[in-house]
């Protein structure tokens, strides 16, 4: 299978998807009201947390049209955590993937209207799924909702703030950060797919370690696509991340053991090819 | 009826349900994360939102236990509207009932946060009683969820800040800003309580009235209560509202007439004493 190919439909699929609910659903709305949020959510992301709920929810024998709803759920909650996260009070970063970040472009009371639109709009998007949906679709919100807040993705931003002002960072620290900041939603996108999927005990538990997996080796992979950008920068050393905890060598080792661990459980699905090539294109260079 | 005494029962109720919450909840989570959130919404709010929920699934013959628990999500979203209104780039304000503002106490980045804790927290309470209840709880969360984002309260947010640039506000203008900014969330509030007793179309349609109408009233009254403290403020016949775009007379008259029309609504039906004293009591000194 020629993984490009098969990664750019589903990417084309999740954004057509998020277009055409901005067409039907937000028709009536004025410009001043969409064009932030349209602005941030269609910005060229890899929608790798929307795939991955698609692909889950496929392995395991689930609707894609279902699925789709769920990954667009998915993709508002990355974009509205990014939105602010580039806001001056937190990472204070005037660009994102090349363009004016939302708050530059729209000025920062907007910017943060944007993230709150977004996040809403997550749920939104999940409970009129849920209006005609079964079991599946209750359980895959609620998981997301848990794993997106003060239980999960918050509590990890939290978590970065306080290590900020703390001299002695230790592994553990680490390790929580990366937990909450990075697999929290990673893991959410996953089961979400498990449950549109109508999934039973074993495989949420194995879905669940997948994602854990995925998201360690995917967020050190990230570290080391940052060394390389921040090179010049002196406080690169500084960041609460494995590289820098544990050292490049044991970093790797650390990336291959969860990449590993994660290829070990999508080995014993069928239709786990397409997942298994995301594996192999995200960790291969490794 | 001695509408103090009763009101004062069922703002004790919400706040003991909220304080729950945290207590049985959230007892693993670490101080940091719960600190500023639990400062933001126990803080002396008067709770018209979620004691309106209670007392239209009451009036309306719905399970108090279940209505309890909309009326908490209404009161955080409520409550993480205000703490990014308090933002320095929204309306900067330092203090909100006499303590320091969120931001304020625990700086501008756990102020976002706090904010989006509290509305994503706000989605994890409503979806548990979802994965137990039937067609109301998700018909509540849906009306709540659409008149939370860029259909109802942040479209009002935003319309708020494109008024401030526009010279000329015309009482179009006005009404469309209250209908979203503030009308939105008591509808919902309302709303949400009517389905909570799985209200019928004409039940519905009468509460949604209803709520318009205390919605406006309750603006009104604001803004005069405003406009008191204002006095020695130059800007504060710039605020788009209606009593600069009508003049206090007709002012007046509006509020009148939304009340009296909320309190015919009200009339309608047997169980409504609460909510009938409510509107004297709100609107009984115009």
């Amino acid at each position: 299978m020629d993984f490009n190919t098969e990664y750019n439909k589903r990417l084309t699929l999740i954004n057509k998807h998020i277009e055409l609910f901005f067409e039907n659903e937000c028709k009536n709305l004025e410009n001043f009201v969409t064009e932030p949020v349209i602005y941030s959510v269609l910005n060229g992301g890899k929608r790798i947390r929307g795939i991955l709920t698609l692909e889950v929810a496929k392995m395991l024998g689930g609707d894609e049209e279902k699925a789709l709803e769920f990954a667009t759920a998915i993709e508002f909650i990355q974009a509205y955590s990014l939105v602010h996260d580039d806001l001056p009070c937190m990472d204070d970063d005037d660009y994102r993937r090349g363009k004016l970040s939302c708050h530059k472009k729209f000025g920062e009371a907007k910017g943060v209207l944007c993230g709150d639109s977004l996040l809403n709009l997550s749920y939104e998007v999940m409970l009129k799924a849920i209006l005609t949906g079964g079991s599946g679709e209750k359980k895959a919100a609620y998981e997301i909702a848990r794993r997106a807040g003060i239980f999960g993705m918050i509590k990890g931003q939290l978590i970065d703030i306080d290590l900020m002002s703390k001299k002695n960072i230790s592994l553990d620290d680490v390790e929580k950060l990366i937990e909450h900041k990075t697999t929290a939603l990673i893991s959410a996108a996953a089961l979400a797919g498990a449950h549109i999927a109508n999934a039973g005990d074993k495989d949420i538990e194995n879905i669940k370690n997948y994602a854990y997996h995925l998201g360690t080796a995917f967020q050190i992979r990230d570290d080391f696509e940052d060394e390389q950008e921040d090179k010049a920068r002196e406080d690169a050393q500084k960041t609460p991340n494995f590289i820098n905890i544990l050292g490049k060598e044991k970093a790797i080792e650390k990336l291959v053991f969860h990449r590993n661990s994660a290829e070990d459980i999508l080995k014993k699905y069928r239709n786990s090819e397409f997942l298994m090539s995301m594996n192999s294109f995200l960790f291969g260079a490794f």
